[in-house]
């Protein structure tokens, strides 16, 4: 049998790590790590520098493998996913069995936490049907709690809800009447744009918890403008971005 | 000046400490721990479980506080709950001024993270008002996250919202309209019993990532009462429980 350790790392600050999750890593028999040819989103390099901070077992093994690429064309978005989930799922098994044939702890060191706009469980669940497997989560420091830190602010009002969401959501859907405040996740296109900014308020952040962490808030309408210009120079600079941000209104 | 630190701490498992959180420990010349008499809920004894497992600085103090009790018969919640953050932040400032007069760092060890339903960051901003304060805030694992790694399930369905809601919330307002995904918190009542249970899949805990820890699945249909007995008999031998939820439709 194979035990799945699918464990959250936090957004990048090697001390987001819990001792929960530096002692899964080195239960581990191996730690597989995601290669995006030479994409600097992999994160792979920090991944590996997590690695070589907090292994102290000499027989956790670390292997790369290379992410297939999701098919964009596909017109039917929740399609294209499953395929893409399909063929990560046979990477892994064929990683896994290179490594540990069907016995062993094998671990994947997830961005923020499993739970929450991530595919490993549901890539974990895919190798459940080829293999042999447990899956166990560790839970990990979100982008969401690394936004309100570094803006030190609470995400909900008093006793009022949230709705968490995306990007996509927002532009296709606008406002959902329900809740007063919004987190944004998983937004490529700075889709606040598409709201009337009048009386709403924003708490952005990218790379948060990192080095390279930038925090703007304020009015959407005098923030916005300087969110998109910010994250464009800083997406060129890096080469790659990771954002979110809070609405209120 | 007085730095303070609000450090999530994770829910009860001292294994969900970060390594941020327990540098910025050992960084404070004072952490404060809140006791409410001898209610076991205050979660006092953890709190000093926790610091003598991971503190090593000899010159950090810990100093309990009584914890000011709610005014439960205020007609208005918010205005009971203002008063309540006022009168905590004048025993904050009080202990502050006692262990540290007007310079140092001052830690208090938050239960989950400080950004969602805790009222530690609202405290801050009162003490701010009284006594020159900057705010510093370390995320701490959530109980939601808590959740969803004991049943090793994500929180969203691909791509979809979630609303973060309140018992009170889903008693007063029911199933809001705009996310199939709801979780749940700070329910006292197992407010789902006022749903009707038809489509509804629940994922419950509580004691979520503590020895005690209890969770159950199911539909809402067959789960439900099973969770209003268990978390009855629970919170019986226990004297006090705390839980959360997911809903999904």
């Amino acid at each position: 049998m194979i035990e799945l350790l699918l464990i959250g790392i936090g957004t990048g600050n090697p001390d987001h790590l819990t001792l929960q999750a530096i002692k899964s890593m080195n239960a581990a028999d191996l730690i597989m790590i995601p290669r995006k040819g030479d994409n600097k989103a992999d994160l792979a390099e920090l991944r590996h520098t997590i690695c070589s901070q907090v292994l102290t077992n000499p027989r956790t093994t670390i292997a790369e493998f290379d992410l297939p690429v999701r098919d964009a064309a596909n017109p039917s978005y929740r399609g294209g996913v499953d395929d893409w989930h399909d063929a990560i799922a046979g990477v892994w098994e064929q990683t896994i069995r290179t490594h540990c044939g069907t016995e062993g702890r094998v671990a994947l060191l997830v961005w923020g936490d499993p739970s929450l706009y991530d595919s490993t469980l549901r890539i974990a669940e895919r190798v459940g049907r080829i293999l042999p497997v447990t899956v166990t989560v560790i839970p990990g420091i979100t982008s969401l709690q690394a936004l309100t830190a570094a803006h030190a602010i609470p995400i909900n009002e008093i006793g009022a809800p949230f709705l968490v969401t995306t990007g996509r959501q927002l532009r296709d859907h606008g406002w959902r009447a329900d809740a007063d405040t919004l987190a944004i996740m998983l937004d490529g296109e700075c889709s606040f744009q598409t709201l009337d900014p009048q009386g709403i308020s924003i708490w952005w952040g990218a790379y948060v918890g990192m080095a390279e962490q930038i925090i703007l808030s304020g009015t959407l309408e005098d923030t916005g403008p300087l969110i998109v210009q910010t994250r464009a120079e800083a997406r060129a600079r890096h080469g790659w971005i990771m954002d979110i941000y809070i609405l209120r209104r």
